[in-house]
C-alpha cells in the first residue's frame, strides 16, 4: 500500500502501521558498502544517480514503507559556505566553526536549486526509482542541530562551544539559528517541489537543552520552518535524549513526534494524547541480539505503539554492525510476517 | 557549618544549602594543574598526599561546603585485575575488554584495604586537612556505569557492544554486574571507615537504558551496593540523561538524587516530592558565560531548588575550560554571598 506511511503521519486509518529504519541507506548494506567503497561519503551525496541507488536499496532489500533520501544534515551549511570535511572514522569536521555574531556574516545565502541541487536530483530519480511502492521522505536539521556541528566544530557529546555561547551572547547565536532556517525552509520546500512527500527534521541536539531554554533558543526557529512548508506535507520531528522535552515538541506543528528508544512509546501517548502520530523506537542496539530478541523486542514497539497512530522504526540510527537479516526481521515483524 | 551538607542530604532543617561541584578537583584549577604537570592522572591517583591536596584545594579555594575524594570510578576495575590506560585526550581505556561471562570468570575479588588502599589513605588525609571545615564524600560508579567503560574498552556516545550485549546474553551482563557490585560495597564500607561522611554513586550512564531495561538490567546490583552500605551515611545517586528514569531513582534507598541540568529542579521535585533531597544542577556550560549570567543561573538554580531539601552543585562535572572566578562567583551566590 503505497500511501501506507502517509495516511498513518496523518493519522488516518490504516490496516497496519508502516515501518522504516533511520540510517536505513547506510554501511550495514553490503549492497551500501559496495557502492561507497568507490567514492567518499561526500562525493555519493553529490552523485545523485548513486545516491538514489543507495536510497532505494533497503526498499528492495528490506521491503520498508518508505525510502529517505540520501544526504546528510550538514550539507546546508556546506552550501552556505561552510568548509566541510568528512574525514573516516572521525565524522564531520568544521575547520573553520562559526562562535561569533561576526563568524555568521561570513555564511551566505544559497540558491538551494543550485548549490544543493544534487539532493534535489536525488529525490527525483529515488522517486522514479520506487515512487510506485512508496513515498520518499526527504529530510534536514533543526537548527540548532546543524548550529551544533557548526559552532563545535565536530561532533561532540557535551558540546562546550555551542552552550557557552549559548549563556554569553544568547541573541548573537540566535541570528546564526535564524540564518540556517532561511535555507533549511528553501530547502524542504525545494525537496517537496523534487517529490518529497513527507518531510523528517532531527533535533538530534536539542536535549542537550532543558525545556525553558529550549523554548527560548531552539523551538522558535524550528517552528518558523514547520510552519513554512507547503500544507500537506506530514512533517516528523526526530529528538535524541528529549525524554524532559516530550511536552515541547508536541506543541510543535508536526503531524508525528519521533521518540528515541528511552521513552516508551505508551508513555509518549500518555502525555502527548492520540493527536500526534508516534514514530520509533526500538533500540538500535536490540538490532545486534539473536534474531528471536529481534522479534520479541520488535513485538513490544509494536504492543507500546498500538495506542494510537505509530509509524515502526528505531529509537535512533541503524548501528553499521547490524546483521542484514537482523534488520529484515524487524521489518517483517513490523508488517506482521513475523516468520518471514 | 561543618554538617551543613550532612544535614541537607538527610533532609534535617539548614540555614542556607549547602554547595559543592562534581570534578570541583580538576582541570579547571591552576593549583591543580601544576600538580598534575609532575605526574600522570593515575598516578596522581596513586599518591595518597598529592590526591589529598587536590581533594583539599576546592575547600581552600571556592570555600564549597564538602570535599569529595579524587579518585576515578574505575580504579575498582583495575583492582579487579583489569589493565586500565588513561591516554592523555582520549580517556580511559581497557586494552582487553570484557564481553562475556568466560571474560568475567577472568575477574578477580580484591582485598580493597590493600589494592584500593591508596584511595583510603587518601581519604584518611583529606579528613585531616579539611574534617574540621567540612566532610569528605566518597565515591563509586554504579556497577552498570562502570561495566559500561570495560564492556565497550573505551568511553563512547552509543556503547555499542555493552548494550548488544545486555539483549543477547543479560544473565551474562548481570554476573559482571554482580561481581563489580559486591566489590564496589566492600570499597565504599572501607571508605566509610577511612573517614568518609557521605557517597555519591555515578550512575553516569544509566541513562542509556529505558526505565523497564533500567530496573531489570542496572537497578538490581545498585541497590544491593545501596541496602549494604554502613547506617546512617547519606547515599546520593546521580545520573546524566535520566529524565525518563526519575522516578525509577526516586524508589532506591537513597537520600539523595542528583540530576542533570536538563530537568528542572521544580519538575524533579514535583516528581519526587520532599522525602528526597534534590541535588543540582546547573549547566556546566553556564560557567562558562559572563559572570552576570553565572550569578542569574545560579539564582535561577537556588530558586528552582528552594521547594525542599537541597544540596546545590552542577548537573554534570565542572569542564577543564572554566574561569575559578565563575566556579567562585557560582559558590558565593549559592552561599548567600552574592557580590563576594
Amino acid at each position: 500500500m503505497r500511501d501506507l506511511l502517509l495516511r498513518a503521519c496523518r493519522g488516518e486509518p490504516v490496516p497496519r502501521p508502516p515501518v522504516w529504519l533511520m540510517r536505513q541507506a547506510g554501511r550495514y548494506l553490503p549492497e551500501y558498502r559496495r557502492i561507497r567503497e568507490r567514492t567518499t561519503f561526500l562525493d555519493l551525496c553529490k552523485t545523485p544517480e548513486l545516491a538514489a541507488e543507495v536510497t532505494a536499496q533497503p526498499v528492495d532489500i528490506l521491503g520498508v514503507d518508505a525510502a529517505i533520501v540520501f544526504a546528510d544534515i550538514l550539507l546546508v551549511l556546506e552550501a552556505m559556505g561552510a568548509e566541510l570535511r568528512f574525514e573516516s572514522g572521525d565524522g564531520p569536521r568544521f575547520p573553520s566553526p562559526v562562535r561569533s555574531a561576526a563568524d555568521v556574516e561570513r555564511l551566505r545565502r544559497p540558491d538551494v536549486e543550485t548549490d544543493l541541487g544534487y539532493v534535489l536530483s536525488t529525490i527525483r530519480l529515488a522517486r522514479r526509482a520506487v515512487g510506485s511502492r512508496v513515498p520518499v521522505i526527504g529530510f534536514a536539521g533543526s537548527p540548532w542541530t546543524v548550529a551544533a556541528y557548526l559552532v563545535e566544530g565536530a561532533a561532540s557529546s557535551a558540546f562546550p562551544h555551542l552552550l557557552a555561547w549559548s549563556y554569553a551572547d544568547p541573541s548573537g547565536l540566535r541570528k546564526l539559528l535564524d540564518r540556517i532556517a532561511e535555507v533549511t525552509l528553501d530547502y524542504l520546500a525545494a525537496q517537496v517541489d523534487a517529490g518529497a512527500e513527507a518531510l523528517q527534521i532531527f533535533d538530534t541536539w536539542g536535549g542537550l537543552l532543558g525545556a525553558e531554554r529550549w523554548d527560548a533558543l531552539a523551538r522558535p526557529s524550528l517552528e518558523r520552518i514547520l510552519e513554512g512548508l507547503p500544507r500537506g506535507v506530514p512533517r516528523i520531528v526526530y529528538q535524541r535524549d528529549g525524554a524532559h522535552l516530550l511536552e515541547s515538541l508536541g506543541r510543535l506543528p508536526v503531524e508525528v513526534v519521533s521518540v528515541d528508544w528511552r521513552v516508551s512509546l505508551r508513555d509518549a501517548r500518555r502525555r502527548l494524547g492520540r493527536a500526534k502520530t508516534l514514530q520509533g523506537n526500538l533500540d538500535p542496539c536490540a538490532l545486534l541480539a539473536p534474531i528471536e530478541t529481534v522479534r520479541r523486542e520488535t513485538e513490544r514497539v509494536l504492543a507500546d505503539g498500538a495506542g494510537g497512530p505509530h509509524v515502526v522504526n528505531l529509537g535512533h540510527g541503524i548501528l553499521p554492525q547490524t546483521p542484514v537479516e537482523n534488520a529484515r526481521a524487524f521489518v517483517a515483524v513490523a508488517q506482521g510476517r513475523g516468520r518471514d
